[in-house]
């Protein structure tokens, strides 16, 4: 679905396949969760990640808790309960992503609104409301590609970083569904591809996607990025977004700061492609985003090999901001925000978004 | 010798034993050449790295070409056509680093002032040469510490790129150089390592150099630098050279020039460390220096472990150059070099530098 190599997020029989993105991409194996713990362990363990894939495994994760409630014969009082503690432990599996949290927001909000509605009706309301989460990120994906397509020149080379494609939404991508809505209009673009240390999602997974397409693409080391811009072999960047604070500054993977900082010294535009389901309007500006910090291990080593001597420590920040000002444009579903501030940003939310409010009414 | 973890140079019965450094720091293995050959070897597929360490390793590789020649009893006519071709195949085994010509251009130096050398005393004048470029890189370094850490405030946290460390050099290090000498005046410094993808230098060998003399590191992925200056975490950057030129812009490891922007953009300081030697006079500035490009499989893989899809490309550029402008200092055996300029660069050349020249007149 939607230039998707593989389908990364299935729901089949009332089950979560998540394809298992750390194997890629040296294996094609899946994880079946069928209880939201599950889900919890696979964004944890990042088997799935990707602000909105995340997104939508977590909307998957409480209709997965909702149905072990129908199994359990819970009243509908105990299945809320039930659903109040998945609820917390799928928001805190990873804390950067706000799509994690806006996915259960939504679900919260349709237990609000149905607060007569018996077990299974729940169950069947939130598995509505977690494949129309899915569906509308495909068409948010393909309407940000749309809208980011015009920032592209002909015969342009992109830089990107981590991996916004397919396999970190529902399907086609943020960053590389706008180089894909390019390709799709004829454009000849070619991509550098930041391999991004430590997990490798660029090397592993962008590479991946678009090795699959014939997209042309030139995997480097994230520290090559610079030398290259001031070569002047780079003509844009974009990348995806984990959250948007309401003033335009933007969390993504570590390194997406210092991409940001070289490209205004060189002036290559910076563009950040993401659904307004990333952006936070809870969170006034980057400093109050909480950024991850994961295990000294992912450093230290890779697939298992020690790649440093025995008992060195390691800093392992998940993500870190930049500032709205270093942002050339946001690219959204809705449009492309350039010289993105508080009240552009505020002004898209008002047109509108997500399509469920209308679907359930 | 000089805070030396390994002996990783040494020079025994005619054969030069050089520590593998690619094995680092898993395992401690030497490779012993007895042949310019091996030393050729030895440089290009990075046994030995680090610009003063290549340096040094080629003095020792001419001395093994004249003790070919004495082997196989060479007249002096033949013994120098043997080490003209001995010059040019170790001079070309790596591009960017000077210090490789540098220490050829002496052995040609001192061929051409002893024009009337027998086989023999060649071969004792290039063993000698060769064992005071060893010993006067240390004494360099030493002096390069004692410069820079006047440079190094109390408390300070040092980012470092790579390794010039005591095993890029013939030992103490240049960058690790100044921390060591700042750490042996008393001073309490912790030092952020950057792991310099591809090939991992500094998680393989400037963590194991630091983590051997207890000075407090912590490893962190190339990309998160930015991110940690961001948020004022690190008070000052020294890295190693691999060739100035005459203006001051400085040849170094992959991402040194990133490294550089970020600090600028921040005010960090940048330091750069590096013997004379490593200055190029005859390179105008930076956009003459040659940037070697290696193999596509440092960066596709690691430890024979592939880390992309099949197929796909990479670029590999083993060096990038910073523009002198963003240079804080240059620290040299001489001193301290603020805001490099071309005068002041010729100024230090000006009193004098290598001790050979008195050793042997």
């Amino acid at each position: 679905m939607g230039n998707n190599p593989i389908e990364h997020i299935a729901w089949r029989e009332e089950k979560l396949y998540l394809l298992d993105q750390r194997l890629l991409p040296h294996e094609i194996a899946f994880k079946v969760c069928d209880s939201y713990h599950d889900v919890v362990k696979a964004i944890k363990d990042m088997y799935v990640r990707g602000a909105p894939a995340i997104g939508i495994s977590a909307a998957f994760g409480m209709t997965l808790a909702a149905g072990e409630a129908l199994a359990k014969r819970l009243s509908s009082e105990k299945t809320r309960e039930l659903l109040k503690a998945a609820a917390v432990d799928l928001a805190n599996s990873r804390p950067t992503a706000v799509n994690l949290k806006w996915a259960i927001d939504k679900a919260d909000q349709w237990l609000s609104k149905y607060d007569n509605a018996s077990t299974v009706e729940i169950y069947k309301g939130l598995e509505q409301l977690a494949l129309t989460i899915f569906n509308d990120d495909i068409i948010n994906n393909r309407q940000i590609g749309f809208n980011g397509s015009k920032l592209v020149p002909q015969k342009a080379v992109i830089l990107t970083h981590c991996n916004a494609g397919a396999l970190a939404t529902g399907g086609f991508g943020t960053a590389l569904g706008v180089i894909r809505a390019a390709v799709e209009e004829g454009k000849i673009v070619s991509v550098l591809v930041d391999e991004t240390r430590p997990l490798l999602q660029g090397a592993r997974i962008t590479a991946f996607e678009l090795l699959n397409e014939g997209i042309s693409a030139t995997l480097i080391t994230d520290n090559s990025a610079g030398y290259l811009m001031s070569t002047g072999k780079v003509d844009l960047i974009v990348v995806g977004a984990d959250r948007i604070a309401a003033n335009g500054d933007t969390a993504n993977k570590i390194g997406t700061y210092s991409l940001a900082v070289l490209a205004n010294y060189h002036n290559i535009p910076f563009y950040v492609a993401a659904p307004l389901s990333t952006v936070d309007l809870m969170i006034d500006s980057g400093h109050e985003i909480i950024i991850e910090e994961r295990k000294e291990i992912e450093v230290t080593s890779l697939y298992g090999k020690s790649i440093a001597p025995e008992g060195i420590k390691a800093l392992n920040y998940a993500f870190d901001v930049t500032p709205a000002e270093l942002i050339t444009a946001i690219v959204t579903e809705k449009g492309v925000i350039k010289k993105p501030d508080r009240n552009k940003i505020a002004a898209q939310f008002r047109e509108g978004g997500f399509s469920f409010e209308e679907h359930i009414d």
